[in-house]
C-alpha cells in the first residue's frame, strides 16, 4: 500500500494563544518530538483571551468538520489558576485534551457524549518540571501527542467520573407569548450575533424567510428586521435576520455591528416577534 | 522506495478569512477528512476583506514559487452574492478552485493559461446543505480535496467555456512623451506601491539604476526620486524607486508610506520621467 | 515498517514576516518544491519587525522544545542591508540557517555550540536571480530545504570560521551590595519583563517564594513586589515577581503592563532587593 494511503493520526488544536508569540509553535514542537507522525490542524488560536465560553462554542461548531482524532484545546479564565487537566473519550471515538473548565464539554456532547474521562495533571507523559503558566506545553500537548501515538486514556491519566467535569450552563431558547425568546450564543469580530436557535427550531418559530419581524433586545426598544437568505439581500446599515453557516439564526447589520446596535453580549436575551 | 520519497499531493490555500476566526481551520478539517494524504500550504489569509483584485495579484505573483498542485483561493466582493464557483486546469498541470470573479485568472494565465474549466456549484463533492455564506467550507475546500485525491475536473463539475470566465481588467503600462506611464498594481501594508512595470519593461524605460528620476502622481505635483537597489541605499523619509522582489518597479518612502505621500491607490496612474 | 513510523525531516521557521502578507507562504512553497518530504513547523512569525535581539531570544528559549532538524530564522535590522548569509551545525546535530547578525548564535550556543559554519550567499541551492529584499525566499528557504533533504553544510556553502560570526552582546546578571542586578531579556506583548536570571541563579539570590522584595528600575524609585508562584496569587494591578515558563525570573503587573509601570525596555538594568 503506498504511503499516501496511510494517513497520519490527526491532532486538532484550538487556543487563545494568538500567533504573535511562540506559544503555538512551541506546542507544535513538543508534539512533533513526542509523535513525529502526527499531523496538526490549527482550528484557530484567535479565541478571545481567557474566553472559555466562546472557545467552547467555536470548538463545538467546528467538530463535525474535523477528522476523528485528538482534539487539543487550551483556554483558561486566568493564568495559573487551579483546575483539573483532563482527557476525554467520546462515543464517536474522538479524544479531547484540555482544561476542565467547560471548554471541552459542549463539543464532547456533540461528539456523541463522553464515555471515559481521566485526570492528566500527573500524567506520565507530561514534561517536568510542569510550569505554573504554560500547561499547553507541559501537560496538554504531550498528552495529546501520546494519545495520537497510540496511548489509551488510562495510559495517560487517572480515571475520574465524567459527572464531576465542569459543565458550562448555556441558556435554552423557548417560545413565549408568540415570540421566540433567544439568547446570544456567539459574537463574531464583526459584531454579528449568533443566537441559540437552530435550524430545527425554526419551523415552529413562526418566522418565515422573506418576511418581516421585530427584535426586542430587552431595553424597551423594538427594531424591525427582515429575515433574509444572506447579506447580499439586505441594504447597507439594515438590521437583518438570517440562518448562518452553522444553520443557526443570527442577527447582523449589513456593513455594520449588530452587537453595538442592539447593546447585546454573550448569553443576553433577545425576543423575536414575527411580523 | 522509502515513504519520504513519495510526496503527498499539495493544496495551496489563499483567502481573506484572516486567522482570528476558525474559517481557515474548518477548511483544513474538511480537506483532511476528504483527502487525508493532502498537504495544505497556506499562502496567506491576510488578503484585505473582499479585495478580489489584490488577492488575484498576490496569487499570480506567488504561483511560480508554489509546487504544481491544487490551488484553492477564496475572496468574494460581498458575502453571499451570486457568482459561479469554478475549477480550472492550466497548461502546466495546475488546478485552481475558487469563485469566478477574476480571483483565479491572473494566476492561471501565468500558469500557461486555462485549458479546461468546470462549474462546480453543483459538484457531487460539495457538502450539503450548501450554506449561503461559507462556500469555502461547503464547495471549494471539498472540491479541492477531491481533485488532490485524484478526481478529474469533469468528475468535479460541469464543463463550461473558459471564455465565459470573469476576467479582471488590469491597465497596461506604456511609454508616452518620454515618460513611463505606469499604474499601481499592488499596495502592501507599508504603503509601498508595486507598479505594473516588469523587469523586461525596464530596459526601454530610460530609467537607470543609481540615477535620479521624477514621479508625477497626476495631481499636478512632481517628486524627485532616486532609483536605488534597495531601501538600505536611501535615507529615511526619502522617496525611492526600486525593483522589488517580484522584479517589478516599485515606489516607496524609506521608513514611510508612499501611498499616502503620493495619494495613490490600486490602478491609479503614475508617470515616471528619467532625469 | 509502516510509513507513519518514518518521520519526515523537520524544518522549523521563525521570522518577523508576520502573516498578513504572503512572505511566509512563499517560503513554505519554495521548501515544498525543493524538499517535498520536509515538514515545516512555524515557531512564530510575530517577532517585532527588524528586532533581531528578540528573535534571537525567542529562538534560544524555544530550541529545547523543537525536534532536532533544520532551524530556519529570518530577521534583519534593515531591508536589503549587507550581512553574511550562513548555515551552522551545532554539537547536538541541529542545523541553523539565517542571516549572520546574531539571530542564530544564542540558540546555537544552547544547542551545544557551533561545530561548523558556512557562508551560503553564493550557495548552489539559492534561487536566481537573488533579490535584494527577499533572501528568505531566495537563499535561506532553499538552503534549509536542501539541508533537510540530505545536503551537508559544505554542499550548501563555503566554509568559514565560526569565530567570525556576529555575536549579540547580552548583559550578565550579578549580585552586588545584597541586590540582584538583573537586566531585561525579553518584553512580551503584555509588557511582562523577563529578566536574565535563570532558575539556577535563584538559589543564591536571597529571593524566596512567598516573600516580599523591592525592585529599583534605576530612576531613583523603589517598588514593593511579592514573589509569587503565578498571576493567580496576586491581586489586580499588583506588581509581582515570578518564575516564568522558561524558568526565568520575571516581573509583571497583574492585568497590567510592567514595562510601562517601571519604564523599562530590552537590556535595561533592574535591581531586586530581598525584603
Amino acid at each position: 500500500m503506498p504511503s499516501t494511503q496511510n494517513p497520519s493520526p490527526v491532532i486538532t488544536f484550538l487556543s487563545d494563544y494568538g500567533l504573535a508569540d511562540d506559544f503555538v509553535g512551541i506546542c507544535h514542537g513538543v508534539i512533533a518530538k513526542a509523535c513525529p507522525q502526527a499531523r496538526v490542524i490549527d482550528v484557530t488560536h484567535g479565541i478571545g483571551r481567557h474566553d472559555v465560553r466562546s472557545g467552547a462554542i467555536v470548538l463545538a461548531e467546528a467538530i463535525a468538520y474535523l477528522p476523528v482524532g485528538v482534539h487539543l484545546a487550551v483556554v483558561d479564565p486566568d493564568v495559573g489558576a487551579q483546575r483539573r487537566a483532563v482527557a476525554l473519550r467520546t462515543g464517536d471515538g474522538r479524544r479531547f485534551v484540555g482544561p476542565d473548565n467547560g471548554l471541552l464539554t459542549v463539543a464532547a456532547e456533540a461528539a456523541d457524549g463522553i464515555v471515559e474521562a481521566v485526570d492528566i495533571a500527573q500524567s506520565r507523559f507530561r514534561l517536568q518540571p510542569v510550569s505554573a503558566t504554560f500547561h499547553g506545553r507541559d501537560i496538554f500537548a504531550p498528552v495529546a501527542a501520546a494519545l495520537a501515538g497510540g496511548a489509551t486514556l488510562t495510559d495517560a491519566g487517572t480515571p475520574m467520573d465524567a459527572e464531576d467535569l465542569v459543565v458550562l450552563s448555556l441558556p435554552m431558547p423557548e417560545i413565549r407569548d408568540g415570540a421566540v425568546v433567544a439568547h446570544v450564543r456567539y459574537v463574531d469580530r464583526f459584531g454579528n450575533l449568533q443566537l441559540n436557535v437552530g435550524h430545527e427550531d425554526l419551523a415552529q418559530s413562526g418566522l418565515r424567510l422573506g418576511r418581516a419581524a421585530t427584535v426586542e433586545p430587552g431595553d424597551g426598544s423594538a427594531h424591525p428586521v427582515h429575515y433574509v437568505r444572506t447579506f447580499a439581500d439586505a441594504v447597507p446599515d439594515e438590521l437583518l435576520l438570517y440562518e448562518d453557516a452553522q444553520r443557526r439564526l443570527a442577527v447582523a447589520v449589513n456593513h455594520g455591528d449588530a452587537a453595538k446596535r442592539l447593546g447585546l453580549g454573550l448569553d443576553d436575551e433577545l425576543r423575536i416577534r414575527p411580523g
